[in-house]
Order: structure tokens, then C-alpha cells, then sequence
């Protein structure tokens, strides 16, 4: 104790600066750690979990899983066969909402749906051609923006080699005026009804001829190559256009329907999302429901809630109402123009890759908005909320070091740091389609709200 | 002047670490300024041509040339018909060599052309086939490593379209056992059968239905996905494949014709190198000829000597012995099985790439060696050296700032700093192949040599 009186003091001060400055003012060097107290409510229920002696093993098991899951495209068929949709049957981004609480893209999106599938001619008897409406997420699928998915619309089925398990997703239609956000004029169900006539067929065509193609290797690579997987996606487009083409070339379909679906699939940078996605999903479904475990397995918006899913809570969602996010917008478009944060593609952010990659991305700032150092720093922050990182997920520019992966409720609830996603923006009025692209998170209160019945679940079983 | 006595000094130190060393014990601040001088020997020859009054303007005009060049890929013909070669002429990377002078690898390519021309069956009497041996940059053209080109080679033709100037560079055929890393092998014989039988022919029918590629274009898109366009061509190579598939799928050519020549551009990242140096080569060659200018037009390797040309000092070869490059080796090989840099591909560092852009691409680090920090400070310290930054080659990670583009003769002579190349590294046995790849420079007695030249023609000027 002795030697403490001898030698200079080294002052460590967490959290507040007043009692820093002052030792600083005496000249004594002090080093200052960023603290905060959790959040406010969340005090109880974090020591409750974070004493459920479970805790540490579950959540092992499940990053395990989800770090282990491998996703191959393996199919590409209508919903009708691949989910078992019915006419007025359809599935949505998000958790549950009902037609009546619909924010304007949701609607605007099932509108399209409804015309697509023929229900009705007349966009305003759209509301009442929704037989059936349930999240993407509760049918091991998932959906960008609105997610809105019927029965002749085609989806990729992806499956995890290891055991068999599946994940859907719907075919990306490219931007601007697209029904996932919102937009259900005429051109849009056009371009639908292609999909579903030439792109589908030609699809499953070359993928039954060619075999798998290795989702996750794309994923690994495309990260070597500025893409976060959720807003970038241009180099994982490229390398899905580059595995498929050969077997499109020799599927016997004409030279002018390979020319075009090659030309569609180019053309898109944002075409390997909807892969990306259902990749995404299959490992966070594989990290689902081990009891005691704090691991959040979905992050997902409506247009109106935004909710989230914990791998020890069952299916339970927890929900608040979404923010709207903060970007760029395109042309003729602002921040009035924007819709509350609305789609299933946080999984990308869920599953370590969209904003928690975007140091691996930095040329994503010219879509959201930011430097290169928002992106570096976006990255940066998301470790202290996750529990690994991903072996195969390598950001180039911090030396292959793995993006942040596997967001923990309770250290959310103790730094107070939300997870970072980087989205579209959909215009809020039913049919406008895409106004922009942003920065946006989930709202708090969901964090305590997950805690809560994850402390209730600890409390019965110990 | 009293005002200097009044106030603490302020003390900037260049170079000599001593005399800072011995103000910074006396207590005072002081500013190190890394310094040293000149190339040995260029002192005299350095003022002069930093007072020759045209150089300012001169350079200025050709950097002008060099930035506002456009490349497209125009089209794709046999050498014969492109360059005029005939039986027993060859191209070659570098400088002028003779066969007695020529590398392993350099001799091995030759030997595989010759066989690949029927002039002789047997690999021992390469050398008397030889009856024309002229540097590819002599005729407009560039090769990447040995660069050899013969008559039955298919070449690409690349235009600027603001002047109809063209350049040409030969099919790349992938890595390992290949003609250009010195492999002459009935495998390597074979693969060049098919590109002039199939691979040729094909992509020549694609661009004529397609119209012109956009090489700048993708070059510009390609140092935002993690590419540097010397070792990292991937992107390059998917943007390129992706632009010219459909067109492959309508050119009326078999199915299985598309697909194998789909999965062989495809299946080699490099693909793409072979159009980003002719690339180059029509911005350098643009700058070409500017009296009083000190920008380098040429950096080239015949795998002997190493070559650099200057705007202001015509078609004047300066060279030296080439270096061996350091880096990593493929399995079973070391530093011992390197051939001397060899190949006209440090073009692209001439014109901004490779080397100099490897800030945009840290992964390539994987392949040369090195950490992510080693990348941005080869990016970093080439803006000493170089004149202008590159308006096209936004590095992301430094914010978009162009990469360093334009060597000057004068910095590189004042400074010491050596261009920094990437570069591929040939086995010095003929025959052997690519034994690795790593980083390497020019030999420094090239710049002294070409300032001596630029400061006769300044004095015979002045």
C-alpha cells in the first residue's frame, strides 16, 4: 500500500467530466473513460440478466449458430409453391401491423400486390382484397422496405447445407418507382408481371442446371470490395451475375430473355439484397430460442413499428414506433417527404453486416450522407454492442479485423449505444416510391422492453 | 525585428535530426521536417531544369492531356490484322532487349508464341524464329509481364473518342502456368488456341452488337469497390463481364461458346488488367512530346532492364538494371526463384494506378504483403512525386480524394521517394510461371539519367 503514497497518482475518471477537469486543473494527467448510466428503467431488469448464471452459455450457443450458418441459393420459385400463399394471402416487412395502422408505402405496396394478382382494377378496393396479412419474418422469409409478397410473385429459396433449414425472399425490382416502396403505378406492375413471366423461370432454370450458388461466399468476398451488403450490394450483384450467367446462357431459354434478365440483373446494383437478406435471416433463425440467451435475432420495421426479436424470448416482438431517418434525399424530395424507417433488411445490420460494416463500405457515405469517418466510427461503436466478430466478414481497411456481429439487449441497456442501420427512405404517401437513403436507428424503448421479459423468463427459471 | 526578441522562438528544423535533437534539450519547441537532399548527382542538372521557364506551362499542358483522356474498348482483332505483325514478329514488354539479353520468363514467352505460331515444334530453336523483337510500347501497344504478342494473338483495340487515338494490349489468359509469366507448356499452347479460335472472335462480335465499352468508366467505378487496376482487377473484370454479356448472349455464337468464354472471364480476377493498361497507355501517351515537360510518359520492365520515357526527352529510353520485386511467393516458391521485374503493366502506376492507388484497395495487401497502413502510406507518399490528382480515382477511405497521378521527374530527383509499384512476379527459370507477387520500384540511376537528358534539351532551348 506504501508504494501507492510514493509514486505520482494515475487518475482514471469514468463518466463524468467535472471531476476530471478538476484533478486535471491540478496537474495531474488523468485518463478519461467515456461512462454512462443504462438505460433510464432498465437498471433492475439488466442485473436481474445479467446475473441468470444461463446468460453466458446461451449466448455462446447461439453466435455459434449464427457464425456457423451457411446460406446457398438453391431454388427460385412463385410464393404460391415455395410459401404456400393463397389469393389475398400476403406477407409483409416488419412486425405485425393491420391494414387499418398500414403506413402509406405498406399500403401503397399491397395496393400494387392487389393489381398484380388481379384482385381488383381499382387501387382504392385494395384494402378490402387483404384476406390474410402476416409478417415476412414468421414465415422464415424476409422483405425489403414494404416486404410485400403474393402468391405469383417469385422468391429465391435459400437453404443452409449443414441442416436443411430454409429462407425466402422475393426477386429485387431495382429503384425509384418499385413496389417495395410504395409505388404500384402501371409501369410497376409491368415490370412485376416480367419478373414473374421471363425472370423467375429463367432464374430457377440456371440454378437448377448450375447447382448452389454460395451466398455466404459472395457475402464474405463482396465485403473485400466496398459493399455492406445492405445499401451497397453492386459488387455481390456483379459475382451473382458472374456464378449464374453461364448456366442462363445453356438453360435453352432464348438468347433475348438471357440478354435481358442479364441487362435487368446488371442493371441493378441493389439486385444481390434480396440474397443478402435471406442469408442474413438463415443465421439469425439458427440462433433463435435458446433460453437464456440475450442475442437479438431480428430487427425489422413496418412502417410504423419498429420491432425487434431476442433468441431467449421466443417470438415475442418488441415494439415501438419507428423513427424516420436522416440522409440524403433525391431530387425534388425532403425530410417531410420521408416515411418512418420501414423493411426487413436490418437483418443485414442484425446479422453484423449494413451499418455495422459500413467501414468496410465507405463509399457508402455518398448515398446516406457522412465521411469516410462516419463510416470507420459507425463500425467502431457497433463492437461494444455485439458479442463477436465475424470470422468471415474481414474489413479491409482494419487489417481483416471481423464487422461487429451479434447485438447483446444488455449491452445495448448498459452503453446506451443503438444499433446503426443504414436504409432506403420510402415517400410516406402511398405511390411515390423511393425519396432518398439514410441513417437511422431503433427506437430505445424497445432495448428495456426486450430486457423486461427477458429478466421475467430468468426470475422463472431460477 | 524586435518583435522576434519579445516572444518565445518558433523552430522549424529540416532534415539533420542533430540540430533539432539539440534544441529540443534546451527546452524548446521545435518542428521536424523530413528533408534530405537531392538524388547524388542531380544537383546541377535539377536547377537547370527547374529554371527552364517552359516547364511549368509545359507540364501543365501534358498533365491536362493525360487527365482529360477517355478510353473505350472499340474492338477486339487479331494482331495481324490490329498491330500488322507478321511470321517470326513479336512484341515484348520493357525497353528494346535482344533475345541474348533476354530473362527467363522473357525467352519462355517467346518460346511458347513461337510454338503457338507453328514456327517451330521444337522449344530449343525459339530463339532462331525470332526475326523481329520490337517493345509493344514502340507500336502503341502495352503487355502486361513478358508482354509478348505475335501475329495469331487477338488484341483488344481501345480508342479515346476525342481524337480517335488507339492502343492495344493482348487477351489476358488468367494466372499460374501462362505465356506472359514465361509458361510454354501444351496447357498454355492450348488456352491460346481457344482465345484465338473462340474467346477472340466472340468478344470481337459482342462489342461490334454492343457498340464501345466504357473502360474509364469502369476504371473510375472499380477504385470504389477495392480495386487498383494493376493486381486487383476484380471488380473491373465483373463490370466489364456484366457490360458485355448480354451482347455475348445475342451474337448468334453456340450457347456453350458464351457460357465456357462467360466462366473464363469470369473465373480471372485479372481479366480486366489487359484493359486497364492500354487504358493508361492512351492517357500517357497523350502527354507524349511536350517540350520542356519533365512528366513521365512510360514505366516499363523487359524483365532485364527497367525503362522510363519522358514527355519533354521524346522517344529516349532511360534505363537501369531492373530490381527483383519483394513479396509473397506461392507454395514451393521464394526470393531466390524471382525473376527482375518484368512487364509494361507499370503503366498503370504511371498513370495513377496500382501501386499508387492501393489506398483504395487494402486487400491487396494480401497478395503483396504488408498491413492495411502499408497500402495507404504507399498512396500517401506518391503525392510527393506526382502532379495532379486524378479527378476519376476518388480514393474513398481519404474521402474521394483523386489518387496521385503524374510522376514528375524533378520531385522524384528532389525528394528520393521512388514510385511505388505492384507488381506480379515471374519464375527466372523460362518455363516456370508466376512465382509470386510483391512490391518493388524503379532503379533510382533512371531519374538522374532522364534529368540529364531534359536538362540538355532546356539548355539547347534556353
Amino acid at each position: 500500500m506504501t508504494g501507492l503514497l510514493r509514486r505520482e497518482p494515475r487518475v482514471v475518471c469514468a463518466g463524468l467530466g467535472l471531476l476530471a477537469d478538476a484533478i486535471a486543473r491540478q496537474g495531474t494527467p488523468v485518463t478519461r473513460v467515456d461512462w454512462a448510466p443504462p438505460m433510464p428503467g432498465a437498471e433492475h431488469d439488466l442485473a436481474t440478466v445479467l446475473a441468470d448464471p444461463r446468460r453466458a452459455q446461451a449466448n455462446e450457443l447461439a453466435v455459434g449458430r449464427m457464425l456457423g450458418s451457411r446460406a446457398q441459393l438453391v431454388d427460385v420459385a412463385p410464393a404460391s409453391e415455395a410459401l404456400g400463399l393463397g389469393p389475398g394471402e400476403f406477407l409483409h416487412a416488419g412486425p405485425p401491423i393491420t391494414w387499418e395502422r398500414a403506413s402509406g408505402p405498406m399500403r401503397g405496396a399491397l395496393t400494387g400486390a392487389a393489381l398484380f394478382e388481379n384482385l381488383t382494377g381499382d387501387p382504392d378496393q385494395a384494402g378490402r382484397c387483404v384476406d390474410v396479412l402476416e409478417p415476412c419474418h414468421q414465415h422464415r422469409a424476409v422483405g425489403p422496405m414494404a416486404g410485400v409478397v403474393s402468391a405469383s410473385m417469385w422468391v429465391f429459396v435459400l437453404e443452409d447445407p449443414s441442416d436443411g433449414r430454409r429462407s425466402y425472399c422475393s426477386l429485387n425490382e431495382g429503384l425509384g418507382k418499385v413496389l417495395r416502396y410504395g409505388a404500384y403505378s402501371a409501369e410497376v406492375i409491368e415490370r412485376l408481371r416480367w419478373m414473374t413471366a421471363v425472370l423467375g423461370p429463367l432464374l430457377r432454370a440456371a440454378v437448377r442446371r448450375n447447382g448452389p450458388v454460395d451466398v455466404t461466399g459472395i457475402l464474405s468476398q463482396m465485403v473485400q470490395m466496398g459493399d455492406e451488403a445492405h445499401n451497397r450490394n453492386r459488387a455481390g450483384t456483379l459475382m451473382f451475375l458472374r456464378d449464374l450467367l453461364p448456366a442462363m446462357a445453356e438453360s435453352g431459354f432464348p438468347a433475348s430473355d438471357v440478354a435481358d434478365s442479364a441487362r435487368f440483373i446488371g442493371g441493378n446494383d441493389h439486385f444481390f439484397l434480396n440474397l443478402a437478406m435471406p442469408a442474413c435471416k438463415l443465421a439469425m433463425d439458427a440462433a433463435r430460442d435458446v433460453e437464456g440467451s440475450t442475442l437479438v435475432v431480428a430487427m425489422a420495421r413496418n412502417g410504423t413499428d419498429f420491432g425487434i426479436q431476442v433468441s431467449g424470448a421466443g417470438d415475442q416482438w418488441f415494439t415501438a414506433p419507428a423513427l424516420v431517418p436522416d440522409g440524403l434525399f433525391l431530387a425534388g424530395y425532403g425530410q417531410d417527404d420521408a416515411n418512418p424507417d420501414i423493411g426487413d433488411s436490418a437483418i443485414t445490420e442484425t446479422a453484423g453486416l449494413g451499418g455495422f460494416a459500413m467501414a468496410a463500405a465507405p463509399a457508402i457515405v455518398r448515398l446516406v450522407g457522412g465521411t469516410a469517418a462516419t463510416a470507420l466510427t459507425a463500425t467502431e461503436r457497433m463492437y461494444e454492442i455485439t458479442l463477436a466478430e465475424h470470422p468471415l466478414f474481414g474489413v479491409p481497411s482494419l487489417d481483416f479485423r471481423g464487422t461487429p456481429a451479434g447485438i447483446d439487449v444488455t449491452l445495448v441497456a448498459r452503453t446506451r449505444v443503438l444499433p446503426q442501420i443504414n436504409t432506403g427512405m420510402a415517400g410516406r404517401v402511398a405511390g411515390t416510391g423511393q425519396v432518398g437513403a439514410g441513417l437511422v436507428t431503433p427506437p430505445a424503448e424497445v432495448f428495456p422492453a426486450a430486457l423486461a421479459a427477458l429478466a421475467a423468463r430468468a426470475a422463472k427459471a431460477g
